[in-house]
């Protein structure tokens, strides 16, 4: 039986990809987007776990729905682990991919090829109202980023991630060789037997 | 006797305020800036010592005076020590002092004034090549950071910056309040024996 699950993002590429981890790993759910009335959550949790679930929670009490949440984003070993939680917002301003993606290779100009070492990192969250359970689990791709943005695939930070073991970046390569790697591939294959 | 050191740094700012730091602290020394065909330093190093190193060495080496080199940041709790080395170019350009400190807010918007801490650091660097001398030391200020612009005093992102004990922002105290307590105060002050 197909279970319907909210999915608490506004962004319509987490929705996508997400969908086709969760039915790659066998998970019959069906994921609705969160209502465009859905309050806003303001994420200040300190960590990709804890503004998951705080995604997770604000969704599930305002649909009664059971809902699911990503919270993701690039930590790069040159800036301490930043942009890290506050990777979609980085440029000051809420999911400018391109901007954000600029002053990142601004801020790491400076910062020579051996020392560009970075990891995508995401927080995956289920809450069930209806069973009163929560979860949360994480999935990390080790790698470096470029000095240019390569590849059109993806969003957010793909074009200047190069994973471990790989010439090209996240962008290009396609959604499938993409899911079987990633931070929310593996996240969200965890979570599927949960579901 | 007054002796000569030139000042590893292109921004006036900088030279203004370690120039009345030391005649505070009775070093007898004249600073002169750096010459503008002196090369541009990578400041590839990892630390802000490292970093204050490279431009005292460089500015010695060119000129074959002694030489003073900073370099100092501002180190916010909520991004992990970030922007830190990177404050001077945290906007992908160097040296904008306002395009700094408006990303630096919008990048904290989100953030809780509980989890404001940060601290302004500074590394002070000295390299005799007569003597064939190096020192370094630091300094360290403990504050947290408003969420608008205060004062028209200091530079950099003293306008956000309110040190412990105080209601002011370092962009509101007086120059000699400033050099009691800051980070570059204290370093320059304890390098101020060493000339």
């Amino acid at each position: 039986m197909t279970r319907r699950y909210v999915m608490a993002t506004r962004n319509a590429h987490k929705v996508d990809e997400v969908s086709r981890i969760l039915q790659a790993a066998g998970a019959h759910v069906e994921l609705v987007p969160l209502p465009t009335d859905a309050p806003d959550v303001a994420e200040t949790g300190a960590t990709f776990a804890a503004n998951a679930m705080l995604k997770a929670r604000s969704a599930a009490e305002f649909t009664g729905l059971p809902a699911i949440a990503d919270d993701s984003g690039l930590c790069v070993d040159a800036l301490n682990g930043m942009p890290g939680i506050h990777s979609a917002r980085w440029c000051g301003q809420h999911g400018d991919d391109a901007a954000n993606l600029e002053l990142l290779l601004g801020q790491l100009a400076e910062t020579p090829a051996l020392r560009r070492d970075a990891q995508f990192v995401c927080a995956a969250a289920v809450v069930d109202p209806v069973h009163d359970t929560e979860h949360i689990v994480e999935g990390v791709l080790e790698g470096r980023l470029t000095d240019a943005p390569r590849g059109e695939g993806g969003f957010g930070y793909d074009p200047i991630f190069i994973p471990h073991g790989e010439q090209r970046t996240t962008a290009e390569l396609t959604a499938q060789e993409k899911d079987a790697i990633s931070h929310r591939g593996q996240a969200f294959a965890s979570l599927a037997p949960l579901l």
